[in-house]
């Protein structure tokens, strides 16, 4: 039991308001509540909620609803009907990844309301590829008549291993990636929290917001590629690991002295190129078409995703794994990574495509922004939980 | 955020009940608190600490203190002063291995106040493993002078699978283990709740709370042998899997088509047994002397042991890996996995030895009884904690 207060004034009041503002945010956007409605919804004394609502119209998340937003109920003298402004601000979700950056913006509940996408080349150096960045967003609060300043935080995935201060510790897939202070570059461009992430924990997160595993809390999303990365969640909550490098389990075959990904997938003794992806796509083609050479690379590539998959899935015991990355599009890879996961796992997790596709790790950035909003909106569990 | 509650009295009252017994709990023997202290330390009100101390006296979690317990501090009318009841309730971590069954007794603080053990076969019957676990409680109990009905809780750790109502989903290391309802069977021996995990788990669980491992929340107990299995604490939580298998990373190598565990330390070709310790030993010994094919048998074995746990530590991330199990206890473990680690992951975890050895497991499993009593008394986290 850490921080446990017995009868702390300011911390009563920010649960009073989160309590409110949740009440605000989950209403219809018909049925505006009154001062009547907030006091039956939490429970709170009417002075309490009055004084809440003033703080929040103060901080512009509030505002007063329009008269047709409450009509459907309105009876002899209107009440005053109140409603959460999801316009008070903005968040971006950006992807930055080797052969394109693309950024998503929406509103304070998390809807989109535009996206935009640049591609870059896989050899660009680190400041082109911030300076594409840069074009997107620019481009993409312009279309959408969003001032910048209106941006309340930003979400960025990338690949790579990402400290908490958003320094890219390890990332061996874009050029001078590794030891980039992305987030403080970036910081410079916004005046709101830069949050960044690794592009498999974000698509994880993306997934389980919107995509394939809305309905699990323990999910592994793998981001199969020549060299697959994974994001975790468990209980519902991002395993980042103590370094942030859990998931990067592509490692374990360096042990069994086996061959680099890019040989595994090789019909011609020579290495591919771990980003050529269309390369990748010509081998599975050709070994639909009866290639012999071109089926046992598939076979190999396929061995090896089987057997990292099955290395997550023992360690971790997830409900779940969804299959992206760009792998993930090409036939013949589910049913096998099924079959044999049914065949090796002491409780086999179900599989699943990804259903965000593209667009997972942008999403899951926007939604790291959108966490960051709400935990400052409604921070309630790091104040109140006690803990041993 | 789901549960949170704006103005619920009788949620008050509970907190206020864990602020208060918690002063109490941590308060030195020495300086038992005065209602003037206790309103000092909680921040309560004196009514309210009043009536909270009723409370607990009346259910004999807390008592008035004797003269002496307060008498540094008297001056004038001795003021009353209070001090939890640590002998209010008793608990049991119970082990239930291949070769023996061990308990451990301790106090409502989790102090330890006696313990038991007993031999059993490694082929025993379910029946026969049970009843030498009550001959070893009985034991412990009536040496302690412990009325059964003096146990609050017990934990219970055994090699398997163990699914949430204490079921072994799978357990291959003891005849009759798989399927066995473990929970319910052990219910009816004692009148209070029963807690049933598997050995690493609990093993990782104590190696955290005693052992080596307290000084860290993220860490992967490997309980080493023939066939290794893990457990795994994330941010200072046991991370059990969805469906209780996490850390069971023994199948990894089916998917290789490699050999048996049993197979592997063999240097006649025919497998040992998997529960031969002995015989394991003397391979690493005949190793040790220059036997050519024993050193090619310890390689293996090292190899398989080494990938086990890389695997674990590229899915996990954690900050510590601590090493238990037999063997643990043989020369040359420690070393060679330390120097793989450092030359496969990208942030290399520390390795350390268990601290607790043979007292792992049983220990674990009194922590995990100790858990369960202290979020009855001190039920505040899952009540107060806003979920989204």
């Amino acid at each position: 039991m850490g921080r446990l207060t017995g009868g702390d004034p300011s911390l009563l009041r920010r649960i009073n308001s989160a309590v409110v503002l949740h009440a605000l945010r989950t209403a219809a956007p018909s049925a505006a509540p009154t001062l009547t409605d907030l006091v039956k919804l939490t429970g709170l004394s009417r002075p309490t909620v009055e004084g809440v609502i003033e703080g929040l119209m103060e901080s512009g998340l509030v505002m007063e609803a329009s008269a047709e937003e409450g009509a459907a109920r309105r009876q002899g003298r209107p009440a005053r009907r109140f409603r959460f402004r999801v316009e008070a601000g903005h968040l971006l979700g950006i992807e930055i990844g080797p052969h394109r950056v693309a950024a998503l913006l929406a509103d304070l509940r998390g809807r989109v309301v535009g996206s935009a996408s640049l591609e870059v080349s896989e050899t660009a150096s680190a400041d082109e590829r911030l300076e594409r960045v840069r074009e997107a967003v620019a481009d993409l609060l312009r279309r959408s008549g969003v001032a910048c300043g209106s941006l309340r935080a930003v979400g960025v995935a990338s690949p790579g291993i990402v400290e908490a201060d958003g320094t890219v510790r390890l990332g061996t897939a874009l050029p001078e990636w590794t030891g980039l202070r992305l987030g403080e570059r970036l910081r410079r461009s916004f005046r709101c929290p830069v949050l960044v992430e690794n592009d498999a924990n974000a698509a994880a997160v993306a997934e389980h917001w919107k995509g394939a595993a809305t309905d699990s809390d323990d999910v592994v999303f793998v981001l199969a590629g020549l060299s697959p990365g994974a994001g975790s969640l468990i209980g519902g909550r991002l395993h980042r690991g103590f370094g942030g490098a859990a998931g990067e389990i592509g490692a374990l075959h360096l042990l069994g002295r086996e061959a680099t990904p890019e040989e595994v997938l090789s019909t011609t003794g020579q290495p591919l190129h771990p980003l050529d992806e269309a390369q990748v796509a010509r081998v599975f083609t050709l070994a639909r078409e009866g290639d012999v050479r071109a089926q046992a690379a598939v076979e190999r590539f396929m061995r090896r995703l089987v057997h990292d998959v099955a290395a997550l899935v023992l360690a971790l015991d997830p409900e779940l794994v969804v299959v992206g990355g760009w792998a993930a599009g090409l036939d013949g890879v589910l049913e096998p990574l099924r079959a044999e996961l049914a065949r090796y796992c002491l409780r086999p997790p179900r599989v699943a495509q990804s259903l965000l596709g593209e667009a997972a790790v942008a999403t899951g950035a926007l939604r790291l922004a959108l966490d960051h909003v709400e935990e400052q909106l409604f921070a309630v569990e790091s104040t109140v939980t006690a803990r041993r």
